[in-house]
Order: structure tokens, then sequence, then C-alpha cells
């Protein structure tokens, strides 16, 4: 047989089912994902892609369900060397005696590294692809995303108060945009403004974040509404819940994203959605830090944009978004009496298309489609747990885990893989390096136990 | 040197670190467990071990967390193969139009054979030893356990109505009773009544089951308080609430656990602590169906046992308990604003000691203690998204899942393992054999998805 294949790709994934989130509830069955020069050119069937395109590499995914790249909307990345140092203890108890003591003598710029590079390599044999996070260091997280090879959104993080990293608000503001500065122009890499909260951030702060956020075209990531003391204490210093307040300031807008809003009553969800704002749903932090459990199935009514994310390591204590899904799925439905609640197909696109809505990237990733980023993710059915399977999308978020993760690209990079009888690899992270880091760190840390 | 070891056993396990639960918060570091005849004989330092024992076998965990076998409280096994065949629905919708039309159709001592092979490979795989089942065909399960070599109780399932499987109460008893004798003497195999729930089953029914279990001695197990509609149905019907019911008809006592518990007021916990009654916690189950989310803190405040139970596939959609502990760990803090509801040591005895409680097992399995079971699972801390690792109890509840889980030993019968370059292999089941399963299976029950 002569070939006829004419247009020539980098790569052809033929898989046996692809969940491409966008039209929602779609299952494409033995078709392929054509990708050349890091974007998606073409996605149809097997047969014709063979017919169609002549690609330097395929690779077949006959057992698997290829699906966009998980997108973390929430993190701290870094915190991934504090995982499991305190649990099941009250906020403050847990802040004040372990984290907090913790930050203010270790933190440096290697800390940050470190962790963060843990954090990658945790997400990525996860299935994510893209997180969006919010520590001190930015910089060093930055470095880390790019050896890990995966896309982040760092976060340019501003306090009112004294850290290592920095000493005041300004500083933060300065630093943050330097560091912003030095990846510029790395396709992988973008920032927000990164206030770290209503309750550590000035009215001053806010302004001037508002006037870098309209000059720079940044968005802004905040922690919002996690929990009742925030909303008392605001109550108590400015007259109005945290939310008013910066809807006073002019903080609200499309490009703002606030993770947790656990506690929101009526009338501020239709606040957020009249100002295009969205929302990081962080379902196992907010339960395991006791704050609660946010309104997902009402924001969602309200056509409020809501992503997920896995919160730091320290309150998680993973950065599996697999599992997080899964929760935010369950959770819904338990605290509604609404078994109809944030179905699967849902719940999946809360980990990608959404998330990537919320980073202003929905034109670049979130799905599987045409002019598209190519960063994907495949997960295997074969073993006992993963079968029978009747609907890949019901399996993506209630059956499968971060285990069944098979490939992950970025960019049409394969970043991780795990074959049937090897345990995962990097592109670019050695096992020796996180032992290093691992015993590095739980060396200076575990005093704080 | 000389070896002075003079006392023979069949095994000794060397572990990093040992969880044996019993005391709840201890962790033992390099110690040994010591195994013959199927029982622990010792625990003790790998140092003293080495000179006091001569061990047939050996096997070094040094990078491992050993723990008592988890117990899975409340499951239909055989349902596995229903696993994702319906979600997202209502109740209603979900049994009418899903599951009782496959069972109507379907169900045969075949289906719940192979059904429950799939389900047990998919507990030992995920570090489970023993399980509590109810369902159709009680001796197909009993067979699939044995082939796989779990423990496992099997309720005689009773109902008031006709399946495939018998016509009325007093065929549902006398099979489940003639099911009981064939498996009588197997170590691994005991039995329960298993009424399925006060909404299937008469008063005069459970009269009969009552004088069973007296003079059989036999535990009972039901579905209890799971939904508002059962118990609106429970106050027509019978002017009373279920357990209430239960109570005047005088099914409750020591011998009595029920899986769910979701609607409980304080005068029902009181009665259940009073009854010596146990929960089997289905937490995720729970949230799936959109039942609600049991008291389990209430529960535990007033010393009532509870266990957990991943319950069917159909409706969870695993039986990970490793995913079940986390859940009830994280739910009970969320919903009660207490970060230290449910810590990661109560969540595992919970999972292991409180569930073989539940069975009457207490004296042979759910710690690791001298003269118990060797029923044991080892956990392997090495991949990314295990490190660091500061507390193993924390990390057993929080951090790990079933995909760590390296070895499973029932009474002292290695039965699943892991090693790092392989996929997971089965002392007793053949991956061909689940294959065929499976093709069969899907091919028949597809149409009803």
């Amino acid at each position: 047989m002569i070939n006829q294949a004419e247009i020539k790709a980098d790569l052809a994934i033929e898989a046996r089912w692809i969940v491409p989130v966008v039209p929602q509830n779609q299952v494409l069955e033995h078709e392929s994902v054509i990708i050349k020069d890091g974007r998606i050119i073409d996605v149809l069937s097997t047969e014709s892609a063979r017919q169609k395109y002549d690609a330097e590499h395929t690779i077949d995914l006959n057992e698997h369900i290829l699906i966009p790249g998980l997108i973390n909307l929430h993190t701290h990345s870094a915190m991934t060397l504090m995982r499991g140092l305190a649990d099941d203890l009250p906020l403050m108890t847990w802040l004040n005696e372990h984290i907090w003591p913790v930050e203010s003598k270790m933190l440096s710029s290697q800390f940050v590294h470190n962790g963060s590079l843990l954090g990658c390599a945790e997400m990525l044999s996860g299935g994510t692809t893209c997180f969006s996070d919010m520590y001190f260091y930015p910089q060093a997280t930055a470095e880390a995303a790019l050896q890990a090879g995966m896309r982040a959104n760092l976060g340019l993080v501003v306090l009112d108060f004294a850290t290592p990293y920095a000493s005041d608000a300004d500083d933060y503001l300065q630093k943050g945009l330097e560091s912003r500065d030095s990846w510029r122009g790395k396709p992988l890499l973008s920032a927000s403004l990164a206030p770290h909260a209503p309750y550590t951030v000035s009215n001053s702060s806010f302004e001037k974040i508002i006037t870098y956020a309209e000059q720079l075209g940044l968005s802004i990531h905040t922690h919002l509404h996690e929990t009742q003391d925030e909303l008392a204490q605001s109550i108590t210093q400015y007259g109005v819940r945290p939310l008013r307040r910066l809807a006073d300031l002019g903080v609200l807008g499309p490009n703002f994203y606030a993770a947790h809003g656990v506690h929101l009553d009526d009338a501020e969800i239709k606040m957020l959605h009249e100002y295009g704002c969205h929302i990081a749903h962080c379902p196992a932090s907010n339960l395991k830090l006791a704050s609660g459990i946010a309104p997902v199935k009402a924001l969602l009514e309200q056509q409020v944009n809501v992503g997920i994310g896995t919160d730091g390591a320290a309150s998680n204590n993973r950065l599996d978004m697999f599992a997080e899904m899964r929760l935010a799925a369950l959770l819904a439905k338990g605290v509604t009496a609404d078994a109809t609640a944030v179905p699967a197909a849902q719940a999946l696109q809360m980990a990608t298309l959404n998330a990537a809505r919320a980073l202003g990237l929905d034109e670049q990733i979130g799905s599987i489609e045409v002019n598209k980023l190519a960063d994907l993710t495949a997960v295997k059915i074969k073993s006992p747990e993963t079968l029978p399977c009747y609907d890949p999308i019901s399996h993506l978020v209630y059956t499968l885990g971060r285990e069944h993760v098979s490939h992950v690209w970025v960019g049409g990079d394969l970043r991780y893989q795990k074959l049937g009888d090897q345990e995962g690899i990097f592109a670019n992270i050695e096992p020796a390096e996180l032992r290093e880091i691992n015993a590095l760190w739980h060396g200076r840390l575990q005093q704080y136990k």
C-alpha cells in the first residue's frame, strides 16, 4: 500500500477514548489527536488520521482515556515540604505553632525551589499540566516549573507585613514584578498579582495592585471568604464583609479569581456573577481546616465560573486533582441533597476549562480542540479497580485516580510517562534530586513536628 | 558470628515503621513482626528479632509502613460489575431505571461470583484484607473470597420480595443458612444475618431473624437510616422511625451493625450506645446518592463504635478503603467546624479495629498485637507525592492511597504484592481471569447504560 499521507505532523496520539471537554459530555472513540509545533492541529478518526498525516511519532493508547491536562487553580507548591507536618489542629494553632514558625525560620529561595520541584513532580505524575501558584520567591517556583516543563501562573504575593522574603507591600510588589520581568518570554509562564487575603492586605495596597493590574494586564489572585473569622474580622475592621470591601475598592472584575469562597451568601454569589469573577474551589483543604463547604451548586447555577484547586500540601495533604475533582462532585451532592448536582462532566470541566478561563488562558488550554496547545493527560483502564468501564467521563471523576495517569504532555512535549511495568519517569526531574531535596528538608523541618 | 536464634518462625517482616493501631497513635520504628502458623507471635526491635528468631522467610520493608489489614465493614462486592453504570441520578431513578433492571435480568450465581472476584482483586490491591458483604448468592461471594484468600463476613440477605435468587423471606433464610453450612470450618469465612433494610423486611421476618441470630450466635447486618425517605415511610407505615421499630422488635444489641446511619438524632445516637450497636460509615456513597452525611463526631463522642465501609461500586465507585478513611476524616471536620474531629489515628482505627469489633472479630484481627492473626498491609513511602514523611499516621489517612500498597498478607499468607518495577500480582487471581470477567459482563450490561 502506498502511503498517501501528505501532511507532516510531530505527533499522533491514537486513543481508545478521548474526552475533549468541549463539547461537554462528548466521548470520542478510536480517534487521534494530531500535534504540530506544540499545538493540536486535528482531532479525527484514527483510521482517517493514518491516511491524512505523516507524524514523526505515533503513540498507541489503546486502553486509555485522553483528556486535557488538569489545571490546579490554587496551590502553594513549595509547601509540599510541610506535607503532614501538622494535622488535625484548629487553624490558629496550626498557623501559630507550626506553619508560621517553619516559614519564619526556613523560608528561602532554595526552600521554595525545592518544595516547588517536589510539588511539580507530584502534580505532573497526577496528570496536572498547569498550576496557579501563590507563595514567596515566585522566581524559584518559576524555575521549578520550567525544569519540570509545566505551565504555571505565578502569583506575585503581596502582604502588609514582613517575612524573610520582603519587608512591606511595596517591597513585595517590586520583588514580584522583577521576578516577572525575568521570566517574560517564557511561553510556559504567566503571572498574577496575588494580594494574600483581605485580612493581610490594606486598602492602600489593594489600590496599588489595581493600578498595576490595569497597567500590566494581569489577573488578581487572592484568598477570600475562607473562614468565619475572616468575615467577623472584616466587619469589625471595615464594617463590611471582605467581598463588599473589595468591590468598593474596585478590585473585582473578570480578571479576579479567589480561592475558597466557602462563606458566600446569595447576594455575594450574585455579585461574583455580575463582576465576572472566578472561584477556585478547594474542597479538601476547606474540610481539613474545618473552614466549611463552598456553595458550589449555587455558584454554578448563578453562572459563576468555578475551577478547582488543591491548596497547599500542608492543608490537603496532596496536590491531587483527581482526588479533588471527585471530592467536589461528591460533596456538592451530599450537602444539597441533590444527586444531580455537579455531575461528572461538570467536575471535569471545572478542573480543566473553567480553570483555564479563570487564568485567562481558555483560548490556549483547557480542552482538546484544534489550535489549542497540546497539554494532554492519558489515563489507563486496565487494572481491576478500573473495570468495567461503561462511561469514561464517570470513570475520570469517580473511579480513576492519579495512579492511573500514564502519559502527560505539556505543549506537545512528553513530560511524564509510566509504562506498564515501570515506575513513572519524568522528562527532566531525576529521582535522585527529589531524594536529596527530601533528605535535606526532612532533616531541617522535623523539629517542628 | 554464631546464629544464636533459637525460636523458629515462618516469617519475619522488618519494617521502617509499624502502626499497630493498639495503642492508638503509636508508631514503631525499625521493628519486626514475627509470624508463625498465621499468627503474630512477637513485635520487637529488628535488631532483637534477628537474634531471637530463626524465620524461614524474612522480608525487608525499609521504606514502608506496616499496618493491620484494612476492613471494609459494608460492601456489595458483586456490584463491581455495575461500577459507573449509572451516576449523577436521583436515588429512585438510579434504582428503578438502572440497578434493579440489571439485577432482575442478570442476577445469577455466576454474576455474583465474577463481580465478587473482581471486587476482591480491587480490595486486596488496595490493602483491604477483610470485608463484610451483603448480596444475593452469598455462596458465590464466599468462593471468590476463598480464591482471593481474603477474610470475609458474608451477609445472608433477607428480603420480603422475590428476586431471581429467592422467593420470600423464608426462602432467603433457608438458602442463606444452607450456604453458611457449606463454608463452615473455613477459617477465613463467617456469616451474618442480613435483613436488607427496615423498608424491605417485615416485622415477622425480623422476628425470625432474631431467633436464628440467638440460636446460631450470628451478627445482624442491615442498612439503616440511610435516607429521609426511609424515615418518612417508616413513620407512615409503623408510626415510628426505623431504629425505634427495630428496638421494639428486639433486634438491637452488641451483635447488630448497621450501614449508613446518616440520619440519627441525639436520642437515637444514645440508643445505639445503650444497646451496644455498631455503625458502618459509608461517606462516599452517602454523598454520591445525596443521602447526607452521618454524624460521626457525635457518634464517637457517645462511644458508639463506628467502622468504615465503601458500600458497593455502583454507588461509590470504588472499593477503596484509603479513599474512604480520608473522606471520613475530612468530612467530619468540615461539617462540625472542628479541625480536631476524627484525627488521623481515629480514622485508621475506624478502618481496622472498630470494624473488627463490629464483626465480633476484635480478638482476632484489627491491630498488630501478639496472638492476633497476621492480616497485614504494607504501604511504600518513596514516590514524590509521599514525601516528606514526618508522621506516618497522618500519611496513612491524608497523603497515601491504595496505589502505595506494596504487600498484603491474610493469616500470614502473602495474597498481593507490587514490587517497585512491576504491576501488582495476586497469589491466586490471574489477570486473564479478570479480563474475561470484564469482557463477559461489560458486553451483557452495557445496554443498561
